[in-house]
């Protein structure tokens, strides 16, 4: 197992839960900028598995990742497996307009090229996003660890909400998981540059609403939503994601809003001083590590997303 | 531009409306099954469209178009450009289960490999679908002719519905351009093999209700949902889909529903017998024909999906 | 192993005289059409053998073969072996006129593309069709089964006759088996559209005629050569082939025609109703089952058909 | 028009007929013999035609025609078409014994892969060698040169013959053109090391046969026969073939054979020893040039070969 | 053509030389990192050139580039050609020790499997990364222009040195166009983690010295090269390169070292900052646009490099 | 291990020491010059490793390697190894003009498409070569066999001199392995056509020069070199190189030059007649055969180059 530098902490965890030790290896910078590996033992004939989240700074996190699949491929690694807890990029997954790249696939398409064999993964934006790939994607959903955190809490009356209308799928899961109802966060924009219009479809009036997402990023959407939501009449607004993105003014509109407490993974490693005491955050290395331990012992991972 | 045999007639209209006629070509089988395609005129140099959903017998439509791409390519075509009215196979689009192919992966990749340079097609069940090529996609929507033809239609207090979870960003298109508000029927299995719970959520009290939904196959989903909406005091209920599939019992289910009217449009060629009075079918050879101009003469098609 | 639709029975015995059990695995059609593939056990690192003919409906079956291909990459099968009895399409191997396909290509690609490591397969029409493809062929012939077959029979003064042209080189390995001298049928058609003028070539009056050919069709070519064998002097006429693919009129041909026993193997179902009393069919279970056995022992398997 | 170092002359005769130039440049060999070519004018943007058989020295040759390919991608030629009169390793088109390459499909990948767009190239060993191509191939054939030329001849009550079983199909294609009937050679190996046995099939006391084959080598098959058909009655035995490969003992086995004339074309370069008196070499520029005269103006190829 | 971010003034004053305007377009950065790259005029059917210097911060610009070259495959432009003035990694080229990536070739490969038909670059680390590449390359040299620029000068007595054992091609291609001599400065590391040693091999003293390079880094080796030369004897040190990477330390080493003057082109864009009184900065656009009109009006582009 | 044609006298070496032996396998040629491979035992999932230098005659040794290759991945050999000690176009590896090839390149295509997975070789012409590969390379160097040969023959004051321009690095390389210094031999040629001019550059008065290069080909740069440096002041002229390809005027130009002796090594095999007195062979077989041992044992490589 080789760590990366985008999470060593969630690497740590990994390797310590399975007993092994990382690789000895290491990923700088040169002064220009160039990035450069270094593998300090033979991975001739191994199966290697490489834990590297494409988290913030993305683009670096990507090339970091991209050339040390190179450098396994040369020195003769049996596979090249990655597990990347969360996949930067994974928003552009189609033409929305016109001359978009779709970045998701060809971030997809690099990683196959360069010599990949297996991706691990969690909560892509979509599922179908699995299908830019042709080698084995083991997909993994953090819903249940947040649904486990939330029934443990045991909050009465619950309404699990999505944020936008994209999002109804991933609220049905986890409200089948709490045997909850769902509601739903209807955002229009009326004319070009108006501002957009929320509209909240379904009870929530006396709740606790849980909104989850797969991603946070700036906490715009899920900030306005949940001060709706206490507008339109809910008791409390959770919420709750599985990759913390949390750019730009992401904490400081979430300490600023009417979310009393926001769950997150650790897919993304956090920063300390992003780690305010609203934000909870789960640890995904104990479901990875039995993802990895089926891999390698070739048992069927399906227990593990069904 | 070549027909193959899943839908002659949305082809005679396109070559009409683009002034033009079908190359010379036939496709038959043989009594052992084995499609034999014969191309009766030089195709050396030419930019070929060829029209053909592949809507049932699914597989013989995908297999035809594969061989006529196959005898193109050899037959020195310069360009190979399919427009595929409907995409089959376009909700196998990711693993929701262990061991699951992810078949509208495998169609792309079997057109690609088989020489198609252009795909040209409309509503793909998850827009994602788009990045599984990597060749120019040029995807269009049926929503705008459906939604004008109720806008002519003149109802007044309509509601969109969402037919199931995943189709809440669908509804919000429709409503948008129709400037209505939204709703959304909310399915859930609360056991293994207990029957399906249906919530509605949001207000369709006293409403003309249309459903909107990309394709409709059995009509399960889109009948159970109609009932409930009546049930629940809806006024009226319209349905309306780009892809007519209307599988097995899927005409007497709607004949006996509460649907007042099925608007769909001909990307899949309908037989007189299914055309029952409650259906009503529009044409998209005209949205068809100007992307076709538009790519014969290198203007851009973003006017038409934007 | 893993048994698809076309050919069960032959999976059956095969699985049966390999002492293995079949994959619990399942190939269904929804409504409209689509095939719905289902694997019911881990292949996570599992050598898999899918035993599939692509006999009729042969689009189906070969669709049905790349989509479990498709799901066993997916599910991490390490390696996929096809188990092809008959390869149809195999006729489609040249542009005989222009603008033709060559499908029996396009189906390799189509196979190699989705991810099939090795294909096991009889008697391609043309042998040069093992070179369609880039990756391990065992290409087995049904002739010595045959040959066997007619030698147990212990007929006397026997001739092996070419029922065509191209089908001489396949007589001649027949006769060595037999020890016994060749005959050619033929067939030349003088002007476009004038009917098929037959002559015998070689020496058949008063001998036993035992036709050979690949596959037998529509019967049309192996009757009209078997009348025509009787009334140049012929004192029976016996006729066989490896794919008995009898499609069409090719039974009541067969029924009405001089040939008094055909001779066919089992690499395509036959239903109970073709089965007809001039009809003997041989299996194939043993010889494939010896080459599996084989291939997973890392034995040479060049015995089977030096 | 680049002409490589096999066949010049041909390639001049076909720049005379179509009017144009030889590009200037030249292919040596360094004194340890690596090929060094040289192109002396630009070729950006060009739809170039390389003239190279891959006759002996046939590994210089495929070489030759590589490097020069690689040579004229990287200077951005629009198109490379290669024009290759005779295919060598033709023969090696299947696996006939354990562990065989199909070189004749290597060859077609080294080709492929280098960055050829086209190939236009005369009567393959098996016409299945079109489909070890996925890029277009123009199959032409000497059959009706060679016809012409015995229509002109006069000969009466001619018969035509397939030197070895496998040759039947050729002779039946150039019978039906002379409206001859035809006859077989039927050759075996009774037991491994004994001596082949050679049956004539059909008739041919006291007519003029004509020997047809794709290709004469050491020309023992033709020269076995011929005297064998001399031996049997016939009056005289002519032989003809597309490709002159005449290696080893072909000549002086011709000279003291019963061949009375033996007619070839050019697409081999033979040298002026190998021309004796009973020889006849026709060329075959006409028809090339006619087809790239098509190729170029995107007419139909097929009039050339239907 | 479209500029990306490394290098806009560069691409602006290639417009203005070509005469026509850049697309427009944009790309910029979200909070999170990620790129979003918009193109706001159509072009499909166009040849298009990307300008892009993978220069430092170099994985966003590469990320920025394979993104862009994304876009425009799938909004169908005719020909995707990138300028690369500066091509980072170039150094990366081989394994120098175990388990090395050879990120070089995996730039080129990522930019292939992307989408790219053409690169247009300048003076790689060693020219075999040409061969990194199976499309055309264009591969031009600065070595005229800074050449050029000392001649203009007039500087009398003059020998290029090459900085280290690696760089005497390169000094010797200069020396051979300023007609001068040649020297090389030897360097090595007696033990590991011992200094290096520099020894001058050659005549330098009382002499103008010229050290070239193809690219200036961290100027380690340029200045303790220079001031080694004035310590044995030069009377004056003068530098050049084509790329002025001039990251850490370099301006201030610069500085504060014994060259006269450093000139440098523009591949790469210096700030302000960096533009200090001994460096001079010569421009490259006159070349690369020169070149540029040769591949669009299918010109050879060899006398530029020959 | 199979051998094949190009130096069986190194195969055996090496498969003495490996106490392993050759497979039973053989390469010959037709009369028409196409190679026959005949593989006599079976391969089926075993690990190959192919002896072949692709020295003189190259193209015919380069197509014996590809045509195995072939037949190994056709037999299902499990990986193919190819030890290549000669790399032959190795020179070949950028456009130096215009149109030029980069026949380096080419040849690594062809390895990797015809189905190679690791290649093994010995000093290339310049070390980015390994990067035409995406496959593993071993790339191993004769530098420290030719050193310690000098090293134990006790030559003292000794200078290592570089033939050319290009040659610096690796003169520094065994420099450094010498304890020694170094000295370059500047070539250029004034203007076109008029003759080469040397310097030498260095102190090589009174010592005993080494001249090392990667290959020797027809000796003109060595022995000019070597009474250059006579001519000089030097006491004496050795050389060395790891690849003996002495072609034409090789071996009479060193017996009649000032060198006194040549040492090289054994990856081409030198006929009897090539290996005069003043000649030395070094064998490289321990060194190819610990690399193999590693890798077969999936052992760090490295250890044998750094």
């Amino acid at each position: 197992m080789i760590a990366l530098n985008s999470n060593r902490e969630l690497a740590n965890e990994m390797a310590k839960l399975l007993g092994c030790e990382l690789a000895k290896s290491s990923v700088k910078q040169f002064s220009d900028g160039e990035i450069q590996i270094s593998i300090d033992e033979s991975v001739r004939g191994s199966e290697v598995f490489i834990v590297q989240s494409t988290s913030e700074p993305n683009n670096e996190h990507i090339m970091e990742l991209l050339i040390m699949i190179d450098a396994l491929k040369r020195a003769s690694a049996k596979t090249i497996n990655v597990v990347i807890p969360y996949y930067s990029y994974a928003r552009q997954d189609r033409k929305a307009r016109s001359r978009e790249p779709i970045t998701a696939k060809l971030i997809a398409n690099l990683l196959v090229t360069t010599g990949v064999t297996r991706v691990l993964t969690m909560d892509f934006h979509a599922p179908q996003t699995q299908g830019f790939f042709d080698i084995p994607v083991e997909h993994l959903t953090g819903i249940p660890i947040l649904s486990e955190y939330f029934e443990k809490k045991g909050l009465e009356d619950i309404v699990i909400v999505a944020p936008h209308n994209g999002g109804v799928v991933r609220a049905r899961k986890m409200a089948g998981l709490l045997n909850a109802p769902i509601a739903l966060i209807d955002r229009r924009r009326p004319e070009h540059d108006e501002s957009e219009i929320m509209n909240i479809i379904g009870n929530i009036e006396g709740k606790n609403a849980i909104i989850i997402d797969d991603l946070i990023d700036t906490a715009g959407t899920i900030t306005t939503g949940a001060n709706s939501l206490i507008e339109k009449g809910a008791k409390a607004v959770y919420a709750c994601c599985t990759h913390a993105v949390l750019s730009g003014p992401a904490i400081s509109r979430i300490a600023s809003s009417s979310i009393k407490e926001l769950v997150v993974t650790n897919t993304i490693r956090l920063p300390e001083e992003k780690l305010i005491n609203k934000i909870t955050s789960l640890s995904v290395a104990p479901l990875l590590v039995e993802a990895i331990d089926r891999i390698h012992n070739e048992k069927a991972v399906s227990p593990l997303f069904e």
